[in-house]
């Protein structure tokens, strides 16, 4: 089983990373990142590069596809050669998935049109141009294709899925064996949780990034 | 404020990623990664590398130093580069952390001596040679040393800190804009709650590996 991971310039290191970590335990899986050409992609704040070891030519048809998220995504949605290697792979992928803004580049594609699918909780409205329908959960399964919510999601993602692919007892091994018993000292994980003015802040602050076209 | 993130052959991914993407939002932070030499360094499958932008002898007085864990890390614990690197960077550190086995290469250096620390649950008992006194404990305070369970463990690391650091606000911004609400599909993140079996199953082949001196 091949899992491809998709890079582009100012990913969020965590979206790919996460879920990564956990899919590349899966019995047998082999794990590649990918970007349009092979070497170093650096992340949205600039102080991390991950490296893409295949370029998008040489890994054409991934079982699994994982898009992360970040800034970046609202280029690579446009990026022509990001999206016709996305619909290559999702022709026969088993699994085609995303984390955070990740699933606007899969919208960008074309794929999950008419689909639920989920984001970043501020990038949910961004979907509906593109035909899906946005749900606020944290993992959403349509199909084959999977999208989780922001950033950290990806992992719960993983899990869902290796539990798919693999069954319980390889899902509940590697969630052992990454020690993944979440104990946050706050619970503001999503905007139902945090702090309303906190929410409020960064709605109005993201409202205004969209006005100003960035 | 800096933050030194520490690589070296055979890391854990998620390890070093996890706490870097909520480390690295606090305000006025300015992250790097570091290793012996600049430039890609591979991870503990093989399959993924992280770009270390500096050398560890251009990064001497970070104020965070943050050590991952991974099966190189028993490496690493005896490698003396980074062993002096690590204890030049502790005398003036505000924060010396780690995640996983990442408290194995603390010990090495001797910082943990007569501390309170944990690591990877099936690494505990490697830290009491060395003087630590092992906790199964997720996140472990004792002075300015911190250490995190295993590899996902480091996550709520790093928003205990951020909370010491920059107060509760700037934690609950920082977990609401990364989401970390987590919903894992399973209750089986440490060995206290996984199913007996597959606990009993990892010990036996942790003992193996250690009778074997890997």
């Amino acid at each position: 089983m091949q899992i491809a991971v998709l890079l582009y310039d100012r990913f969020t290191s965590l979206d790919a990373v996460g879920p990564f970590e956990l899919l590349s335990r899966l019995p047998g899986a082999e794990t590649v990142f990918v970007a349009a050409e092979p070497g170093p992609v650096r992340n949205d704040q600039g102080n991390l590069a991950l490296v893409a070891d295949r370029s998008l030519a040489e890994v054409t048809a991934p079982d699994i596809v994982l898009v992360p998220g970040g800034p970046g995504a609202r280029q690579a949605m446009h990026d022509e050669t990001i999206l016709d290697w996305l619909r290559t792979a999702d022709a026969t992928s088993a699994w085609t998935t995303s984390v955070c803004t990740g699933s606007l580049v899969l919208a960008g594609a074309g794929l999950l049109k008419g689909r639920r699918a989920t984001s970043h909780w501020l990038a949910l409205d961004d979907l509906v141009p593109h035909g899906a329908e946005p749900t606020g959960e944290r993992v959403v399964f349509d199909g084959k294709y999977v999208t989780a919510a922001g950033v950290s999601s990806g992992i719960d993602m993983a899990l869902h899925l290796i539990g798919r692919i693999a069954g319980d007892e390889t899902a509940q091994t590697i969630q052992l064996m990454t020690e993944y018993d979440p104990q946050p000292p706050y619970d503001a994980g999503s905007p139902d949780k945090a702090p309303a003015e906190i929410v409020a802040k960064w709605r109005t602050k993201a409202g205004q990034v969209t006005a100003a076209g960035r």
